[in-house]
């Protein structure tokens, strides 16, 4: 059996990965959700999911008990088990893309994943106004930007015609882009709507929006 | 044919992983270093490196002029691309094990990355006294020796008996060690000594330390 260990929806971008691939592609499997109270050691969810993953972070995937512990780990693991899902792109070279930009995702964009935290619920657009004045915010906004213009199909997702793990790898960013109303352009509009479509991106932000938790260490604007 | 952009061998971590891959499993490929000079858009480095991959970094991979852009996605290409070399290891659960590992390596241990700079052919023994009172280095170090100390032979490599990729992302970190003089106990020193008899890490650091060249923004201890 499946077990995928999350964090708050409204907040564990990390989390929202792995979710949407599994939720999208139909694979059967148990959400664990150990809410966020604070990350110190004596945290409840630090008890929590220390008993599971040792680098205490979410999130972590068990399958009949064994561990894969980070966010790309687990899709790769998902797409090798469900091979017949096409978790990532038949062809070769839109596979690397998908792996090159998901893997950027994860080691990269700084300034906008440590400036515009992740915040479903909140509409924080007057302070991503003032943001925006952030030079190297604007850079990791227009790389991300450029990225999502290279994609093959204006009407399609980021590596071809269907919903893969490199667009679970950009959802947080959506995410981010409307709660600071991070100004976009028609073609990443295009993008963020095609998205939107997506079911389990829907489930997943009405679960966070349901979720009514406000967690002080994950505040950074609202009081 | 596969083309390897990569920075200085003395300083660049993120070419290291690569490189040890593609030149250990004996893969063709044509080395190409773009020596650093500093990091502003007008250095030599991104000159030359936008041409070819427009994050501006090292490492990139080009076959017959098809890229990929990312150490990881580099590594997952060439595991794909010659799949009879075994990039990863063949038993899926430590597969799920290096992929974890390599992932974490990717997206975590900054206070190790930001504080102990690679830097191959310096001797930083007394800075790495001081700076080893710091928590959070501590911490990075502890969790590095507790993943290697899962190895599942004392004297093999981190996921079986064969150097693979989780390896090539973990040596950069045993540089960081030996330069910095971080206490290892006996079970992390079998893993180094291990390590170090890889002919293609031994080349590695050869080729650094007779690079001969001081590039200022690299040296944070060095004058
Ligand atoms: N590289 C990891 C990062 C996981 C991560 O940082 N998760 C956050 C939540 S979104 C967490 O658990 N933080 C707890 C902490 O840092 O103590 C992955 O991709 O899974
Ligand atoms: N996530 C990238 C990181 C690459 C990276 O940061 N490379 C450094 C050299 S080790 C670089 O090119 N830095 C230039 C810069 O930051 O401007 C990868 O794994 O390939």
């Amino acid at each position: 059996m499946l077990e995928l260990f999350i964090g708050d929806k409204n907040y564990s971008t990390w989390s929202m990965r792995p979710w949407l691939v599994i939720q999208h592609f139909n694979i059967p499997f148990m959400e664990r959700l150990i809410p966020f109270d604070h990350f110190d050691m004596d945290s409840q969810f630090k008890q929590s999911i220390l008993k599971i993953n040792p680098t205490g972070k979410v999130p972590a995937l068990t399958d009949d008990g064994f561990l894969i512990w980070d966010s790309l780990a687990i899709c790769e693991y998902l797409a090798e088990k469900f091979p017949e899902k096409q978790l990532w792109p038949q062809d070769i070279k839109q596979r690397a893309r998908a792996r090159s930009m998901s893997a950027e995702m994860h080691s990269s964009f700084t300034a906008l994943r440590s400036r515009c935290g992740m915040n479903i619920d909140a509409d924080l657009k007057e302070v991503g106004l003032k943001l925006w004045q952030d030079h190297s915010l604007q850079q990791d906004v227009n790389r991300i930007l450029h990225l999502w213009s290279e994609r093959p199909q204006l009407d399609g997702f980021l590596c071809g015609e269907r919903f893969g793990i490199v667009d679970a790898f950009y959802a947080p960013v959506v995410m981010r882009f409307k709660t600071y109303g991070i100004p976009v352009p028609d073609n990443g509009q295009r993008y963020i709507q095609k998205l939107l479509t997506v079911p389990a991106v829907q489930q997943w932000i009405a679960e966070a929006k349901a979720e009514f938790r406000f967690v002080a260490c994950e505040e950074q604007y609202r009081t």
